[in-house]
């Protein structure tokens, strides 16, 4: 009973929202409009809940960084792939729930069509170069998958290249996460009703004018074709190394507030302690001492 | 007396903290423990300050993405170089005065010792690499400075080089200004006193032991030919494109909010607004409909 007890209050989000396996269709299987392992009331006090993780998630962040500094040999580092369609809120996550963060350990890196000098390289070459450093966090807005998303529904390779995509990227995964990389990627999920209400909204505001593209339009007309390519890449592309988390994105503060308590508690398993000095502490106090 | 009131109204921090020109002394010249155009009463009030800045620095800094997202031929782009000494603070703006925006649209690069690919090109190569996009804000935690900086003082390039790199900085920031960029350069100003506080501060908590390295001390003992050497660089490089601005900064709350201030009053200059939508907003509105 006790170790019942236990194990009930070390019911982790990362095991409320890791995608299950198995074939995986998105829409079938996960309700955009949850809250799993919210412990407040809702919106009213997501803010509190928000801001408590970010104060943890900032001394974790600091920590890992400063490992980095000291001992870049040994440091770990965190990749945290961010993918959704267009409103899921890449960009909400990273200035609201990652934002926090000192930006000195931090790099944002938003993926867009790919250049001209990207193109002549394989796909994986310019997500190599954007890898977190020792001690770093980095975000991926947008990634590697869109090379199995966009590129998928809308054919811009070859299928046997997009077939050969899955598997090059699982390799590539556990090659990172072999070289001390822990890697969470995040699927923000919203509903279609939602997209649709989030697109119009920025129809209506003179501020929000500059998220808008009429392409993001077309991007909507091919739903189903989107849900399927995530589908399967949710289905083929999830390892324990890397995994896939499911983040329920129709409340913005749930998904807010469920990113930064994924990324905490990935940072609390990592056991990180402040670096010992490696100098003479009493010997360096004295040549303070003395400017 | 209407005139002298609106210009009395106009005193911008920029006009205070501008570095005035001729043979800069820096310690002659600068009080790194005034609180120049702070409105407030010290300490107390500058959390409260700091935010009512951040807030519009937020909103505008959106308004120089979005122009940088739907017109980057035009748009504007801004480069902020923090430099100082040792515990002078450059971090502790990244973070606590400009790491409130969002990340987005901001590029934080922080120079290191040149590696041996850099070695090989000019000083500048690695710069103009680090130079912010449209729309982009450049926050360089140390920067070419260093190259007549530390490589001054500790004759890490012949005398004749380093006389060569003010001018080709001042032409190399012209340039760059030419081409869009606004250039803020911040001299974050601590006194001898202070500095010596600080680095016994990172002795003392083992929070702070990762911040320490022994060479900083090694630094701190040639704390006259950095001084001859920064007032050597404010003398050289200070022209109406690309301005130094001293910031005192023995009082953590002051320097923050002040860096805060000078970021916000140049893209508030820069009279930004949401631009226009480049489609056509019924059509759209219609297409979003009937999703």
């Amino acid at each position: 009973m006790g170790h019942h007890a236990t194990h009930q209050q070390q019911t982790s989000l990362h095991d409320l929202l890791r995608c299950q396996g198995g074939d995986v269709n998105v829409e079938r299987d996960y309700d955009p409009d949850g809250t799993p392992g919210y412990p407040g009331e809702g919106r009213k006090d997501a803010e509190e809940y928000t801001l408590a993780v970010s104060e943890e998630l900032s001394d974790l962040q600091e920590r890992l960084y400063a490992s980095g500094l000291t001992d870049a040999e040994h440091a770990l580092s965190v990749l945290v792939v961010l993918q959704g369609l267009d409103t899921a809120g890449k960009g909400g996550v990273i200035r609201h729930a990652l934002g926090t963060m000192d930006p000195q350990g931090i790099h944002v890196h938003a993926f867009k069509a790919p250049t001209q000098e990207e193109k002549q390289h394989d796909f994986l070459w310019r997500v190599e170069r954007e890898l977190p450093r020792p001690g770093q966090i980095a975000i991926f807005d947008r990634s590697h998958y869109e090379d199995v998303l966009i590129q998928r529904v809308e054919q811009m390779a070859a299928p046997e290249e997009i077939e050969r995509r899955y598997d090059a990227i699982n390799q590539f995964e556990a090659a990172t996460a072999a070289r001390g990389t822990r890697i969470i990627k995040c699927f923000l999920h919203v509903s279609r009703a939602e997209q649709k209400s989030r697109l119009m909204a920025r129809l209506e505001n003179k501020e929000k004018f500059y998220k808008f593209n009429p392409d993001d339009v077309d991007t909507a007309q091919r739903w189903d074709q989107y849900m399927e390519a995530y589908s399967l890449a949710l289905t083929r592309c999830n390892t324990p190394v890397a995994p896939w988390y499911v983040i329920p994105s129709d409340h913005k503060w749930y998904r807010n507030w469920a990113v930064a308590t994924l990324l905490t508690e990935e940072l609390r398993s990592l056991s990180l302690t402040w670096p010992e000095p490696d100098f003479d502490l009493a010997a360096q106090k004295a040549r303070v001492q003395a400017l």
